[in-house]
């Protein structure tokens, strides 16, 4: 089944927050999955990415905190390890958080951000979504 | 990108508890998600589904418990709303399973079970997998 051309809301990862990418890394190869080979630091977030397709648009995306202070770091630390949000790809970031705040959703950001690869970022509020953090992105202008 | 053909391990669905499938699923369709229109009663499960496609084979699922015995009901009484478990289309679940028990992960049947839609399913025990609870899932024979 062909998802609906109309639709302007598209998995891009989920994000799973992860003490050691190595070691988590190799159960989801045990399953079966093959991982880019990448790892990338994000700065800005203190953590290390790495990353798995599985399916056309969607990844599976390990985040291992580098510093104490990292959000990933806080959320391993009061939750545990496991999954920390869902990323979904939209054609306009900015239109998008201005059409939901509208509608009472809350964003964690007043606009949109650049985040990792360049991409437009937001993320709507866990009250706001029935307990899901959830990041909205737009891949950057090329 | 394509999914490399060689991947035996697929997203099939991101299953989230809810209390309520109509006002969870109006917060996924002001994002922009279009569901099937269906909700299907799994007896077996004592919940409620609902489904919206969020990439070429993946879904989310919204499980909205019927009953206080639900195993839904209580993962909401316990942890709140969100992310209960994802789902991964194998072509083989029980070579799967016996694969990865080898190789000393954790499963919460002994064998495969016949779940929703006819599928062949079991579920890995999130101490086997960083704390996310991954159910694998092979299509049945048509």
């Amino acid at each position: 089944m062909s998802l609906p051309t109309s639709q302007d809301c598209i998995l891009d990862h989920i994000a799973i927050a992860v003490k050691s990418i190595s070691s988590t890394q190799k159960i989801y190869e045990d399953m079966g999955m093959i991982f880019s080979g990448v790892i990338e630091e994000v700065k800005e977030q203190k953590v290390l990415t790495a990353f798995a397709q599985i399916d056309e648009n969607a990844h599976i995306e390990l985040l291992e905190p580098t510093s104490s202070e990292s959000t990933i770091h806080k959320f391993i630390e009061a939750k545990g390890e496991g999954i920390h949000h869902l990323c979904f790809k939209v054609l306009d970031v900015k239109k998008k958080t201005d059409e939901l705040t509208q509608k009472g959703y809350k964003f964690i950001y007043p606009e949109p951000k650049i985040g990792a690869g360049g991409c437009l970022v937001n993320f709507m509020h866990p009250k706001s979504t029935g307990g899901v953090l959830i990041e909205i992105s737009q891949r950057p202008v090329t």
